[in-house]
């Protein structure tokens, strides 16, 4: 579920005035403008605990315990292409959802799946979609409850709500983050579009772990990139972030299509769908979180950088790098930006600017 | 959301060769079938009250209370054409979702919003689309508590998934009406695609009265048509109707759009979207609930019918028709089927053929 991002104070005022004239398009704010723009002046009610800028909605049902819920679509040529296979496609749409519930600490418990396919569908295709849907979630412990079909204009597009449920003392969001705090990934980041975006498994487990051990002070997964997900992070939190550019894990697959370090932890911030987990901890737990993980999980698990104070911003630091260079957070990810060229992105590593990597 | 509808045995046979073929699609199956086909061997867990096959799904998330969620699309060009305001777009995609909770004497509380849009998408249309539904949440006491935006590769497809609770005692399936229990609808039916189905509010205070009161045995909401939704009731509750064709209320739209009588019955029998209500109720209520209803609500309640034995079928009977002529369901509501012509219906009122009403 798509959050609120910070938006650079000269593109609001500029999307502001362009509204007045009526003329403005959703190319020109991006998703999270447009998020923010509707976000504004909503007040949650008494039942919500957390509204509009988590990874999931949270609503109180009974003492001490949160309802969690999200929406994600995924959508042909949008979310998956050609190669995507059917059982793939079902398969994504129903752990990206997982992943979101994943990321709060919840136990994902129920799902509804809206599905709009062409009229002549095969139904064989429909069929593998179920499959995918089916196999995840029964992998992840959700039960499908209910759903509708329609007939779409043109392509697939499979909508899933996830519910879920966490204690409400449990539940770790995105606001959490103090300075000082250590900021840590989960497994290896970059080059998911090769593959890994259309079969990763959320990290549940991990997850459960990080919220009910009280490790995790603030906790998103990575669905739009470490870049543009950090921003979010540090913008509920109310923190900026210090990220250790030749600490961030790269995966194999950004690796293999990647020759210099620079292209690659490029991907690493700028790719997205990795579905892996970005969470902040206090200082002094570094050590004992660290040990008792590796008895644990044999996924790597490594810190990026540290918060800051607000003002601080987002930058990159490393040796390589400029010492202090601002982070220019790319926006590859926002469905709407036309300013970002398909397939690239652009950051300011050194300050000059970068084109997108390869993966 | 919809529900699994009675599928003729032969359509089923040869769906199933041809799904051995492998040739099959979904228009040759159709929205219920399909859904039927994926139903097949699901079965509920133990916090499931209710999957597959009502009007919403209910789950089990505290003692003696149940949330119930459905989750349905509105895509541009399938559920709204260009007449339709961006305003009333966004308050039927929330009106739609409400309407399926209410009509199991539920509370609707929240709902998320996954909101597909071109990238070229003006802004001040998706904030018009915002504003319908934000009004029609405030107006059920809805809170929109998350959703996401995508880029879609054309047109407009809101997706809202709506939660809300019940007491589980309280709560009215599809599975209650028993022979001999009288057939009633609320309001009048038909001619909802000339304005009703982008402006229409749920029957909720209906539907909880009817709910609350314990009036009805079985229950839901009219979206697909009469013929087609009194298939499912028929199915989920394991009976059969007769349905009084002279007792049916009729719109003063349909009713402008038709002079014959029949043709009008046609219109309130499968144009949809009437979004009233239709529910049964043990005959040695109906006096007293009349009273009590009288009292209470302005709008029309009218028995149209009888619940029969299983076997009994659906027929339509009145004075003009041929005794006991067999209802031969429409499928005009069913999104995939192709061998309904676009806007019209057809079924069989006296044995002959008859094409589709006009709104």
């Amino acid at each position: 579920m798509a959050g609120l991002s910070f938006w650079r104070q000269e593109a609001l005022a500029a999307a502001w005035a362009a509204e007045q004239d009526g003329d403005m398009r959703l190319s020109d704010i991006g998703e999270f403008g447009f998020i923010r723009r509707i976000a504004r002046g909503r007040r949650a009610g008494r039942s919500v605990v957390l509204g509009l800028g988590d990874d999931a909605a949270a609503v109180r049902v009974g003492a001490g315990k949160l309802l969690l819920v999200t929406c994600d679509p995924v959508i042909e040529g949008i979310h998956f292409d050609a190669t995507a296979t059917d059982e793939q496609i079902g398969w994504k749409a129903m752990m990206r959802n997982v992943s979101d519930l994943a990321a709060m600490g919840g136990a994902p418990r129920w799902a509804v799946v809206s599905a709009a396919l062409p009229r002549d569908f095969p139904l064989r295709r429909a069929l593998a979609i179920q499959r995918g849907l089916d196999r995840a979630a029964k992998r992840c412990g959700v039960e499908i409850v209910g759903g509708d079909t329609a007939r779409s204009r043109s392509g697939i597009q499979i909508t899933v709500t996830a519910l879920g449920d966490v204690a409400s003392r449990k539940m770790v969001t995105r606001a959490g983050a103090r300075p000082g705090h250590a900021l840590l990934v989960t497994g290896a980041l970059g080059g998911s579009r090769a593959r890994k975006h259309r079969t990763f498994t959320p990290r549940m487990a991990e997850a459960r772990f990080l919220a009910e051990r009280g490790w995790a002070s603030a906790m998103m997964d990575l669905s739009d990139g470490l870049a543009s997900d950090l921003e979010r992070l540090r913008e509920r939190s109310g923190v900026g972030f210090e990220v250790f550019a030749d600490k961030i894990p790269i995966s194999a697959a950004a690796r293999r299509g990647n020759a210099s370090r620079e292209a690659r932890v490029r991907c690493a911030m700028e790719d997205g769908e990795d579905y892996e987990l970005v969470f902040t901890t206090p200082p002094a737990k570094v050590a004992r979180l660290r040990r008792a993980w590796a008895r644990r999980f044999p996924l790597a698990l490594t810190q990026i950088g540290v918060a800051r104070p607000r003002a601080f911003g987002i930058r990159v630091t490393n040796a390589g790098a400029r010492a202090g260079a601002k982070l220019m957070v790319a926006a590859r990810n926002d469905h709407f930006l036309r300013n970002v060229r398909e397939g690239r992105a652009e950051f300011h590593l050194r300050g000059r600017r970068r084109s997108g990597c390869r993966a």
